[in-house]
């Protein structure tokens, strides 16, 4: 199936393919995923927002030059509308060194529905302390 | 004119809400303005996320144990659509021990429109390094 119909599908599908083009280190699908609005906002765990496309992509391609980022996005929380998607997710991030156990990576993801699909409008992920807490169900109380 | 007429009107409005009541310690004000949703987030920052009201609320009662927090939004870049807003901001603290010039905290606010009006579905908010970044107006190259 062409990849332009895909993504016409829903924000989960535009979130997997942006995790997807971080793991091919694929600059251009990447960046073919964002709207097209230059309020659109980046932000890495620990660095100052990006804003734009040209300083969003110009930040990728930084960190590509070290290979693709294997990223597995858990634990999603989302709230929809008609024309727009807010998840957050943990971020399972395969690291070079070994899995980081004091800490943990949050991101906001949020799409916006275009007429070319569904597209992202901000990133914003950070550093949380800690494991990543995979919740236990909830226990109500009953008095 | 009473406060809930107010919070109709937009989701800048909710969110000046939002630090108004931050910097008066109102908690009940404070989680009026977040969505009638269990799927609510809020990150503070260097912090895990914290899920739906049970939570949220207990962690702003003991962040407000200390007073309230003076927080002045700026640089509010966003994007908005019919029934959503996301808004970015640099969060200029009022810190009590002074003024902090190695660090500065951003926030991505989100609002959804409900019946009740405009209200928060994600507040998440990270440290960056150095002194934010006041963005001189873009330079755009002729050639």
């Amino acid at each position: 199936m062409p990849r332009g119909k895909q993504l016409n599908g829903s924000a989960a599908e535009t979130e997997a393919a942006f995790y997807d083009a971080l793991a091919r280190a694929d600059l251009d699908a990447l960046m073919a995923l964002w709207a097209d609005d230059e309020e659109i906002v980046c932000i890495h765990p620990g660095a100052p927002r990006l804003l734009g496309h040209a300083a969003i992509r110009a930040s990728w391609e930084a960190i590509f030059e070290n290979g693709g980022v294997h990223i597995n996005p858990v634990l999603l929380h989302q709230t929809h509308k008609l024309m727009s998607a807010i998840h957050n997710v943990i971020e399972e991030v395969k690291e070079r060194t070994g899995t980081q156990q004091d800490r943990h990576i949050l991101a906001t993801n949020v799409f916006v529905k275009t007429p070319h699909g569904w597209r992202i409008v901000a990133h914003h992920a950070s550093v949380a302390p800690g494991k990543a807490q995979y919740e236990a169900p909830k226990v109500t109380l009953l008095h």
